[in-house]
């Protein structure tokens, strides 16, 4: 197994399953979903972050994350598809976004910046491109949030320091999976094109 | 319900089941997967595209694809989440690739001009721009095929018109999903960025 030294060491990803919205705007907790451990974490891979933060209040949600990571990264999985752990071993399954801030901090010795995504636009949006040359500053952590269920509720979008601008077709119709977005996002930020 | 106006008429995608390798190399037909369906179909919604082919000559397969598709589209899913009725609209079940190209004959009365996807650099690779520049002949049909399992044969390759190059972080891993790299490719030929 190749040594991995990410190429966007001081950019972290997070899937928020507490605190979102429901359909009937409810804050609520999601389940999480065996493909947003995988896919997501392969997209991580491939573009370089250093860890992709897993988080859910719920421990019983957090056990099975937990499992589902250590079967690729130390059970039958390793063996069976190496590509696949060198992909989740990005994986720390945590059980809150101020666990996780407080994981960098002692990491990086400084508070890291959040950066919120969403399908709607917002006041203090900025794009890809300037988002990917603050990323420059290497002794700056960032951690970049995605929500489950229908979005972060607006307490997680008014701690952020950044939001960055939606993903848009040509046309009015932005209803992506998480895992699709996050996907476009780390390709726009990261991407050798 | 909005009437849907695609911005892309002439470009369909396609994900094929059938013919593809296993981890063996060994030619296989593989599983239909519940959100290859939800993930691309929206994908394909939010960038515009005409049609999304699940293809599988499995029968089975099949009639579980059609059922997945018609939950949302004209079931109880439809008016429980009418933006996910918007998308898997756009799926069509079908049993082959030549099928899918009889179809897409017959509505634009010229053959499509078919495009491969894959993790591999490849003799004829165009860029996601040269691509797109394409596309603008609103005329010809493309079908741009997406494989699954660990990807299309040879012969798929073969009868390529044109091979897109792969999307590639920095490093040398890439092992995305199919789910991200369609949506990757789709933003890059499709986004408005």
């Amino acid at each position: 197994m190749e040594e991995y030294s990410p190429s966007a060491p001081n950019v972290s990803i997070a899937l928020l399953h507490y605190p979102v919205y429901n359909k009937n705007h409810d804050v609520v907790a999601t389940a999480v979903t065996n493909l947003d451990l995988h896919d997501i974490a392969r997209s991580a891979r491939t573009f370089g972050l250093n860890r992709y933060f897993v988080i859910t209040p719920d421990a019983e949600q957090r056990c099975l994350s937990e499992r589902i990571r250590s079967h690729w990264v130390d059970g039958y999985g390793a063996t069976y598809n190496p590509k696949r752990k060198a992909a989740l071993q990005l994986i720390t399954v945590a059980d809150s976004l101020q666990t996780v801030l407080g994981e960098l901090e002692k990491k990086f010795c400084r508070p890291a910046k959040i950066v919120v995504t969403g399908a709607q636009d917002h006041g203090k949006s900025i794009s890809a491109v300037e988002l990917a040359a603050l990323f420059e500053d290497k002794d700056q952590p960032y951690l970049l949030l995605f929500g489950t269920g229908w979005g972060m509720t607006k307490a997680v979008f008014d701690m952020a320091d950044h939001v960055l601008e939606p993903v848009k077709g040509l046309g009015t119709y932005n209803h992506l999976s998480v895992r699709s977005a996050a996907s476009i996002i780390l390709d726009r930020l990261f991407g050798n094109r």
